[in-house]
């Protein structure tokens, strides 16, 4: 049995000295420790990382990780809902997003045409600038060809953007294909709508990335995934890997708890009876939020692998 | 200033008398105590209402109640995820799910072919017999057309099933559409996805669907929202009556928090930043599992309006 | 197996109709079914049974009910924290509480001598008649005697105090011991403090009352706990059982979870490795807030038992 | 307004450096930056800081690092539960406690003499090796005096330990008092009882370290909070702040919500309205597990200080 030790602080202590302390400490620390070692194994193994997160992550600074993390090829696949498309570009078209806090005066921000998602901040003028861009690529995609499925769609669109922090951009660029299961859940739901009005023609085929989800790994190939909180998102690529024999790999960050039975708090254990995830899988669930959780983790990882020569810093 | 009131048991209560009780009581139990006050509103004051749920609602006992909120005219716009169509199907078909327990022995789940939902479970035969169903039931909506929104789709099914406890049954007869934005998020993707391999030309316009979405109430409309849970369902509801000036009502219930900026924690304080509520809105946000309190207060709704002759005891 | 079974309304539910139905609805309807099966038992078998609550709910309209239970001696022991017995007392001697909201401006409210708990209310007032009134009963208690142990000066406080409704004063005359383990944790603490200034042979002898505890059931006895949130409460209960061989039935009813790996989310699962609860015991956890959980499986329990001829209507 | 920035990953980060990124990035992330912000400003404006924790924190590797605090002066009194005495008293006479896993085999663990905390495991051995320790330490105690308040009492036991990493014995050489109001909740109150038995003049006074709390600070000193979850401790602390004019700053890390209720989750904006934080006080509350959030805040602390020169690095 492993001994729960002591920890200690040194001044200047490196995020993987201390990650690799908190794993003989206790209760998730000991679970985010499983999650570094879990993730970096995926890697070693030359697994199909499926990667999901929420779009409320984008609206986070985590954003410009993620995309670094697509350019790193850390992920294979990349998964998230609408908020997480429309966000990313309000970003790269140079709208910020502010600090706030939770309990600011809502009907307040309202008057003052700003929308608030916890402690953060977006105003209604990203909105606007959004819309006004958005009008500009639907044309140039009809120009091109008037069926697409969304990875497809999100593929043409991140090759329009220059900015090295998109997760679009990078994902276009890096052939990591982003998978985006209830497209229409949005602004962006709207403007497709809206464009539509004009050109009948125009056809989103969700049913043609079902294809492009069964051939994005093989029943050969070993599959992992990586989970940031819950929803269709984590539901997608459970599915994903489920189609090619189940993942062999999963880590699963969220603060959702599996008492109300929901998908989004389901444990890697609970997949375990469905073959989402293999009997034999390496398989952690780390309660928390990610905001904290997932760069302590994954930076942590980031300099293993760093130091065992299989991704290269930047 | 209202004050708190001891509670005593007395024989036989009912739990609508109980409900009223718990309203003086303190905590959850009177935010459950507003949030019967604010659906009751909804329904006296003619409110659209848009009611979502997720999935595993549908795996529990709560199928035949919401099947028969629909049939009692409660609800006017219902929206879900994919795991519910397939569920309620299942049911419909004469499939039964079976009480197990959160901490059962998953790996010996997964060998005996039984998938856990938390403390539910569903055998596989379930899910081989939907697939058949399926098959014909593709068969019979292409031969009628070639392109579906998904509400249409959804209404089809539901025409050709008998079961007076099916949500899709009694959603069909009651001309209540059903939206569900991630359609292709599950087994029912799968055979849609096959089935279009040899029937090129069948389409599932999810774009199209936004119009059902922007029609399902206007400006003048007054709008309430009933959300159980959270993810695409809830933000789908939002999202549509945002499209029409905001809810004037909305009870949220939900066992998720609004630390982590999720969308399924969000609270409808949040909401009313975006006018995604109504500054003036009424709106009460319940914290706990919608298969105990869910029951509790929409049960002593009904008994209300039926006091007051506005919804019809069966 | 058993199957989960679709609810309906029907006009005018009991509320032990109603969890009878829930207990094959799913998740943790299911688990409240349980617990009313449990704690039904416990009483059916004779068990001692030993009931925890913390202050906060004291501050609800629980207060009456859990008085109540006491009279109905559905309980043997009660434990709790020092506020309990604050507020027990200031309810007795005519205090009011009142209902406000989670998102109240505090500072506001501090400023007008009122404090919140959630979303409850108590004045400044409160308080002070409360310090006169526990200035009487220590001079009362002293002239007595001088050295008492916890329980002691709570049952002669209760003997004090004329209120149906107040969980002291049903304690006293039904001869059920109160504990409290950090009696000193409170305003109660500081009248202590000044009362022994002027009377320094004053003494409350903790360690006396573990005497009380151990002998409040005995190896032979069935035992089963109740526990409703956590904390110290929660774990002298199980001190309590423990010393005398494990509880035979556990029931916890809390919104905390076991990832923190803390007492007031440890499950009656891992009680079990300590002996805590037997290896064979019933026991039951059920997560939700018990301002709602709590009164709906309890008077589902006394339905049940008054119908046996087990307990008495008032 | 503060922007939000996105966060990139660079080899070999510090957790100071990392922590600074994460005051930018969003929620839970936002807040932990802010208690750094608090905790180093405590300590800058010479502060008083009631530090409270709860016993699991105790059994995990946080323990070395609570002493490591008391050593470096970081915290003037300490506010907990009696199992973190024990278990503290335990590792420093050379016991060692096991990572294991949540969903472990309670019943098989039972028969072992293994004791399950989350996923933390401790023998019983360990409590045998406590006892007979015990045994002599209370007669030790008692040959000096008879009668004890629990902070004198812990002061006496801290100076017969020899173990750097033991916050007993930090506590005692620093002259950092340690409550515990719940002294006898626990093995711990077992061993007290068995000795007053054969020496019933043995006493141990609660009321009198209630003086000791209130002179544990003054009115015009600056006072801070930072309580690891909830529990009598973190009460304690706040009462002890609350005597002396509430505290100027104060930080919540806690896995508890507010919703219920509870103490435990009780926020820092809730405790304003009590005065128990002053209304211009600094106070945050940070949501998630303390065995992560807390050293990545803490040891970023030390590293600011550090710099600063206000604390000397072993």
């Amino acid at each position: 049995m492993v001994k729960v030790k002591d920890i200690k602080w040194k001044k200047g202590v490196r995020v993987s000295e201390l990650v690799k302390h908190l794993s003989t400490t206790g209760f998730q620390a000991v679970e985010l420790g499983k999650a570094v070692e879990c993730i970096a194994k995926m890697k070693r193994e030359n697994a199909k990382i499926y990667f999901t997160f929420t779009s409320n992550m984008v609206t986070t600074g985590l954003r410009g990780f993620f995309a670094q993390l697509i350019k790193l090829r850390m992920v294979d696949v990349a998964i998230t809902t609408v908020g997480s498309i429309e966000e990313d570009i309000m970003k790269a078209i140079g709208e910020d997003f502010y600090i706030g806090n939770y309990s600011a005066d809502d009907v307040g921000l309202h008057e003052k045409g700003i929308n608030r998602v916890g402690n953060l901040l977006i105003r209604n003028e990203s909105y606007e600038k959004f819309e006004s861009y958005m009008l500009d690529v639907l044309r140039k995609l009809y120009e091109k060809q008037n069926r697409y499925s969304v990875t497809e769609m999100l593929k043409e669109i991140g090759l329009m953007i220059k900015d090295e922090n998109s997760i679009l951009y990078q994902a276009a660029k890096n052939n990591v294909p982003i998978f985006c299961p209830a497209i229409t859940d949005g602004a962006f739901g709207f403007h497709l709508f809206m464009f539509q009005q004009d050109h009948k023609d125009f056809i989103i085929d969700v049913v043609k990335d079902f294809a492009d989800l069964i051939f994005s790994s093989t029943h050969d190939d070993k599959k992992g995934i990586i989970a940031l909180g819950g929803g269709v998102s984590k539901h997608h690529a459970i599915l994903g890997t489920l189609l090619n024999g189940g993942a062999d790999y999963a880590v699963y960050m969220t603060t959702a708890h599996e008492y109300s039975g929901s998908l989004s708090g389901a444990t890697t254990r609970e997949a375990k009876s469905w073959g989402k995830i293999k009997d034999a899988a390496d398989a952690v669930t780390v309660i928390g939020d990610v905001s904290i959780t997932f760069p302590l983790a994954m930076m942590s990882v980031l300099d293993i692998l760093s130091d065992e020569g299989i991704i290269n810093e930047e």
